[in-house]
Order: C-alpha cells, then sequence, then structure tokens
C-alpha cells in the first residue's frame, strides 16, 4: 500500500471492528449485562437499583444495537453468511422484542444475549460447531427415535389414554411421558406400576420401550465416540503414514530402476 | 436383449414392483396411514371426520395387502428369504387380524405398519441391520445376566416374597421388581429402605445385585463400542495396510533377485 | 502306549470325568435343578409335586456331591488349584449346610448352584473370566472410592446424624445412603431437600460429592473401553506388524551386503 | 563421598524424611488416625474410651505437625512447588483450626487428614494425577455448562420463580433444581408435572434443557476416552513405530547412493 492511500470509513469501520481490542470491549459488555439481567431475578436489589440496572442494560443493547448495524453496514449480505452473524443477529432481535411487547417469556430470553459470548470465544465457538457437527451423524438414529417414538405414543394411548388421562390422554401427553420413562425417572413406581394395577400386562409394552430406546441411545453414544476417535486418529496421523508410504514406494522403485539400468549395460559387455 | 423379446406380465410387474417410483408412493403411502393413525387418538377428530379417516385407513392396508401379493406372485417362496419381507408380511398381518376380531390390544398394533417405513428407507434399514448385528456379539453376556436374573429373583422371592408380596410374591413379580432396581429406579427409597426395616440385612443382597448388573451392562457397552471401532478402523485401512505391505515385500524381493542376477555375470566376469 | 497296557480304575474315572458327554450329562442335571428350586417358589406347584420336587432336588445334589468327590479322588490336591473347581466345591459345600440346618438364608443360596453353569458353559466362563481380569486395572480406583466413601460417611454422621438418624445415624447407614446418592436415585427429593431445610448448605457437601464420585466412576469406565481396545488390538495386529517390519529390516539388511559385494570386486576391475 | 565428609543435621533430617521406612509410619499413622475419626462417631464407643480416642487422635496430629515442620526447615519454601505438600499443610491447617475454635464443620473436616493416604501411597497419587490432568481437557465443555445453568436459571428464576419459589425462588436455588434436572432424580413426576399444572407449556424448556445438558455430559465423557486412547495408543507405540520409519528410510537412502556410487565407476568403464 502507497504511502498516499486514503482509508475510506467504511475500511476505518472494518478495521475497528476485526481488532481484538473491540472483540474484547464487546465481551466486557457481555458479562455487565450477563451480571445485570442476573441482578434483575433478585427484588431486593431491583427495589434499591432498579433504575440503574434497567439503564446499564439499554445501554448493553444500544452497543450490541450498533455493533451489528456497523456489521451490517460493512459486510451488507456477506454478514448473513456466517451463522455465527445470524445468531447474534437473531438474539439481538430477540432482546428488542420484549422492549416493546412486554410478554413475560420473551423478556426472560434476553437472558440468551449472554449465549453471544460463545460467538465472541474461539474456544467455546470450536466446541459448540464440534458438537453441531457431530449431530448430522446421528441423524439416521434420531429419525428412528422419533418414529419408536410416535409409534410407541400412539400404542399407550389407544391402551392406556382412557384410564390414565392425566399421562396418556393425547399423543403429546403420551410422548411427553414416554420421554420421561425413556429418562428412567418414576418410570416403574411412579408410572408403570399403577398402569399395571389395571392392565397387568402392561410391562410387556414398557420394558421394551426401555430396552430399544436405551440400546438406541447407547447407540448413539458409541457412534459418537467411534467419529471422535477417528477424526483424532485419521487427520494427522493418516496423512503423516501416506507420505511416509509414498516415499517408500517411490524410493524403491528409483532403485529399481537404477539396478536395471545398471543391469542393461552390464550385460552388453 | 432383442426387439422381438416379448415382457410377460410377471416381468412387467417385478419392474413396477422395484421401480423407485413405486418405492416413492409406497413410503407415501405409509406416512398418509401414519397420520391417519395418529389422528384415530384425537376424540374430537373422529367425531368430526371419523368416517373418512376410517376409509383412508382401509384404503392404505388394501394398497399394502395388493403390494404384499404382488410381491408373492413375484418371488414365490424366495419372497420370504429377506427378513426384510417377512417382516412386512407380520406387520399386514397383524393389520389384518384386528379387523375381523376387534381386540383393543390388536387394534392398537395397527401403528406397527408405520416401521415399514424403516423397510422402505435404505439409511433407516442401515441403522436397524447395525443394530441387529451388534447382538450375537452381546449374546454371552445376556444369557449371564438371565442366569444372574433367574437366581436373584428366585433368592428374591424366598427372602422377602412372604413380606412383600406386592414386589417379590412370585418369580415374575421378583424379576420385575430387580429390572427395575437395576435401572436404578427408586431401588432405595421406593424399594429396599421398606425392605430393611423388615430384614435389615437387605443391603447385602441388593448392593451386590445393582453393581454386578451395572458391572454387566457396563461391559456390554464396553464390548459395543470395541466391535464398532474396530469394525470402522479394520475394513477399509486394514486392507490398504496389507496391500502396501505386500507391494513392498514384493518390490524388495524383486530388487534382491535382480542384485543376484547382476552378481552372478559379474562373477564370471 | 502298548496294547498290554492295563487302565487303571483312577485312570478310567478320569477319562469318563474329562468327556463332553459326561459335561453334558452334569449341564442337563443343573439346569433340571435351576428348574426345579425355581418351582419350589410356586406355593401351588408344592402343594401338589411338593414330595416330587424335594426328591428331584436331592438326586441332582447326591450328582453333584459325587462328581466333586470322584474328582477330588483323581486330582487330589491339584483339584483346588483351579479357581473354578474351588467355586464349584463352595456352591455345592452351601447347598449341603441348609439342608442340615435349615436357615432360611441358606436354604434360598441354594439357588447358587445354578452359577455352576458357568464353570461348565466354557463361553460364558470366559465372559466372567474377563470381568476378572478386568478388576485388578481398576484396584487403585476402587481404593480411591473406597476412601471417599469413608471420608464422605465420617463427614456425613458428624453433621447431619443428630438431625436424621435414619439416613445418617451411624457409618453404615451413611455409607448406605451415599451408595444411594451416588447412584442419583432420590437424592435431591428423598435426601438432600429434607437436609436443606434443616442444614442450608448441605448442598456444599452433597454436589461435590456426587460430582467426585461420578467422574470416578466414568473414569472406571474410561479405563475399561481403553484397556479392552488395547487388548483387542494389541495381541493379533501387533504381532502380524512386528513380523512385518523385521522381514522388512533384514530384507533390507540383505540387499545392502549384496550391493557391498557387488561392489568391492567393481572396484578391484 | 569422601570418609571425611560431615553429615549436617539438615542432611540427616532429609534423609530420613525421605527414606521409605518414615513414609511407612506416616502411612501407618493416618491409617491409624482414620480409625479413630471414625469411632468419634460412635457415641456408645466415645463414653467408654472417649479420653485414650482423643489423645491418640492428638498425638497423630502432633506427629503430622513436625512431619510438616521438619519438611519445612528441610526445604524451605521449596516444599510449596510441589502440590501434594501444599495438599498436605492445608489438610493439617484444616485440623489445626477446628481444636482451638470448635466449628462443628471444621470439626467434622478433620476427617479429611485421611486424604493424606493418598499423597502417600504412589498408585493412588497417579490415580488422581491422572483425574487432575484430564480436567483441563475439559475446561472449555465445563464453561459452557457454566454459561447454560446461568442461562437457564435466569430464565427458570423469571417464569416460575413467584409460582415455586422452593424450586426456582432465587437463582441458587433454580441453579440446584437444574443440577437435579440435569441428574434426571424426579425431574418429572417431582418438578416439571406440578410446574406444567400452571405452566402447560413448561415442558418446552426443561425437555431441551436436559437434551443439551446430557449430550454436553456425553461429550465431555467422549473426550475423555478418546484423550486416555491418544495417550495410551501414541506414547510408547508412536515412537517405536517413528524409529522404525527413520530406520527405513536411512537404509533405503544408503541403498540408492551405494548403487549410484556403483553405477559412476561402471559407466567409466
Amino acid at each position: 500500500m502507497t504511502d498516499t492511500q486514503v482509508m475510506t470509513p467504511t475500511h476505518r469501520l472494518e478495521a475497528i471492528l476485526d481488532s481484538s481490542r473491540f472483540g474484547r470491549f464487546i465481551t466486557a459488555v457481555i458479562l455487565v449485562n450477563a451480571v445485570t439481567l442476573g441482578l434483575e431475578t433478585a427484588p431486593s436489589v431491583m427495589e434499591k437499583a432498579g433504575g440503574l440496572i434497567h439503564l446499564i442494560d439499554k445501554i448493553c443493547l444500544s452497543i450490541f444495537v450498533v455493533e451489528i448495524l456497523a456489521k451490517l453496514l460493512v459486510r451488507r449480505l456477506r454478514f448473513f453468511r456466517s451463522g455465527w452473524n445470524v445468531f447474534d443477529f437473531v438474539i439481538v432481535g430477540i432482546a428488542l422484542a420484549p422492549g416493546t411487547q412486554g410478554f413475560s417469556v420473551l423478556r426472560a430470553l434476553r437472558i440468551l444475549r449472554v449465549l453471544r459470548v460463545i460467538s465472541v470465544a474461539p474456544r467455546l465457538r470450536r466446541v459448540v460447531e464440534g458438537f453441531i457437527t457431530a449431530l448430522p451423524g446421528m441423524g439416521s438414529v434420531f429419525l428412528l427415535m422419533a418414529i419408536i417414538f410416535y409409534i410407541g405414543s400412539v400404542i399407550a394411548t389407544k391402551l392406556f389414554g382412557q384410564d390414565f388421562p392425566e399421562w396418556f390422554g393425547d399423543l403429546g401427553l403420551s410422548a411427553y411421558s414416554l420421554f420421561q420413562i425413556m429418562t428412567l425417572e418414576s418410570w416403574s413406581m411412579g408410572i408403570v406400576r399403577p398402569v399395571m394395577e389395571v392392565h397387568p400386562f402392561a410391562w410387556a409394552f414398557f420394558v421394551p420401550f426401555i430396552m430399544v430406546t436405551t440400546f438406541a441411545v447407547v447407540n448413539l453414544l458409541v457412534g459418537l465416540i467411534v467419529n471422535s476417535m477417528q477424526d483424532a486418529h485419521g487427520e494427522e496421523e493418516g496423512q503423516r503414514t501416506d507420505a511416509y508410504r509414498d516415499e517408500v514406494l517411490s524410493r524403491l522403485e528409483a532403485i529399481e530402476q537404477k539396478i536395471s539400468g545398471l543391469n542393461a549395460p552390464d550385460r552388453k559387455l
């Protein structure tokens, strides 16, 4: 770059947004905001310093909005190419919505802004990316479990729905109860033993259901372990092994050719 | 094939049955049927559109019956060689039975037809086949656990059956209670603490039982992981390694022979 | 061996004991005995056929006693060198004791005879031997957990023993309650929440206890998996790799020497 | 060392402290102290022999204090470089504090002295060191779980705090309840079902929370297994493979050079 180069405002803004100093500033704002959002849950603190806390909260939110608008200005539609930017955009969007509507659920979801710390810290980002890349490999097993849950819910609703409407009254309630049974929480004392007093053979449905779903979960776990091992092993080690093997084979070929070249003139003698 | 070839009706039928278009059609029918069978559990929907839903259900079932009859016609007894065909045959058979008898359990089992989606979708099929091939390797541990459960049930029935007939009244009740204890559900607060009020040393039976069965389950898991790792590792990687080693050894032999052939005429000089 | 060889009675007995026919006979006796011992738990069956069942039980036991006496006669003290023989000896011994004393616990333990099926079936034997060989590697972690449990029991007894004598009244009760808490059974709703009503900071003892013991159990599992993987991988594969490497190196050495031998006369020219 | 060498008192003290005989003596004192601290929990024993037990306890503590003072005298500030020494120092310090103050919690913590047995026994030390070296690799996942718990606690407090003050009254109570839910203890029957009677969509918060935290815990486990496998595999085996590969390549190079040297004079002929 020549010394006469003039930095446009956009370039200067991009340089600021990409600087590690700005990153640390945003992290600090997120942490301050996390503390104020936590303090909001304590009525005693809100009585004394409620105004100050709401003020800090608004300042933090404003900083986030300005940051995202600046990024949008600089990167335009490229902004939405990164999943993490979309993630930030949605989370700040949720934070803006409750300010206008005041729904208690949306107000509670403002704390999701703290998740932004993941998109800012590279190490946390890598862990979450690791989780997400592990998901597609488990897609088939998830689909299979969804089918098992659908079938299980229909059967449970038809067989036990009339006698135990609280647990198996409709498909949704049955699915929830079966999820509870899959986690083994109070499955026998809480659910199956009472059901067996009316339907003595209910165990013939629930015990196989527990075995099948537990086995599927175990297979998910086994799949995760095997994939992680291969990722950890295959990458670096595999490339080194391949490089070594290629070198051995090419050297052996070179030796063979040289000997052949040695043989030919010898024969001529 | 020559242009004079005449396709018999059987061949034409087989071509239709094997076409991917027909596969997609059957998948769609299964999914439609899954929805109607699910809707049957909602009384409010059945009141309004019960007739329509029963009609769709009957149409779907008829399509399945025709499909299986067509496959039987084309493949005859070869049909039963594939486990998946037998699976489809039994499931549609179950679906036919309740139509005539009206047993509530059999009617509830009609939803098992949705399992046909597994035999139709190759990815799900592979997952289930993976589960099934993992089973024989766990046979010995399963047999061992069956022996432990039988012994445990006999001991529990003899020791605690008289005082706690609800939990340990006979072998079946004991086996069910021990299964619950193995899953750790309410084992102490629900079962063992009450039992210990009558038999203070009951823990000396239940705590070792929990340890032994948990250890056996953990070993099942370990076995699964080790097998999966070997399958994932051994197949492709092992063959490549063997091919590489064979090539290195044969090349070394070739070099050795050439040098020997070089040596011989040299000596003659 | 010459044709005039005379088989002594001891040799003939040993041949019978080692024959697969005799093994199958003993297995059958064990299974018959397992059934009769199971039937003993059903009062309705005992009323009708109690005499017959007791008779079969006595016959089975007699066969076991004769078998072990025969083995003792043939092998003398070598008999006790095999762990499985000692196992059979103790189990049949337990079975004899209750016949004379009539203690209900010892009578219930007669069913342990069914465990003999493990020492008779080679596949089950290998599984159990696999379990037992895995134990020493876990010795240090078990010792550590025993120390943690002892320390935890003393602390829990001192802090909560006076207010909750039923759960933490003495070291034994505390150890049992901590085992229950480690298995996560009703740890919060059943134990810690009631304790926290008296001692609000009880969570500061129980939550770390759960984390430490769970982490130790997970490490046991990880150790088991790593050991199994190395056993499965190292044995055969490692030997093949070593054999291959030795051959490559010795062949390379041979080639090098031949070339050196080729070089020397060449130089002389 | 020359025969005129005079051992200073400090050297002699160090030799005693490092001797295996002294180590065994300290282990014995720890074990004796463990027994007396355990006996202190039994009121019946304390009534009869309380004075003797307190005396032994004081003697044991004095030995520990003298040991640590001697180590401090010999090693000065180097003493604090080893984590295990700091561990011993803090634990004996805790043991001294209650003697002067008499707080019941600190008195209960005296049993932590038994943990010294870990710093004395090399095998236990290695297991604990293995645990501790495994922790940093799990740092990111722990941080992520802390964020999830903080967010979850804020949301739960805001949404359910007013209706269920006992479980979600403030951030601390919510965090404890969410920890209980993560361990799957009574999560449904004990907490979520009652909450759903007031907030019917509470499952939409708790079920994803269970899935996310369980998945994170499973990933911790998978990470531990993969790390252990690499440690077990990489160390020795990797070095042997590298040594073998270096030798093959250097031998191939030597052969190539010899052949080239062979080629040159041949050409000259």
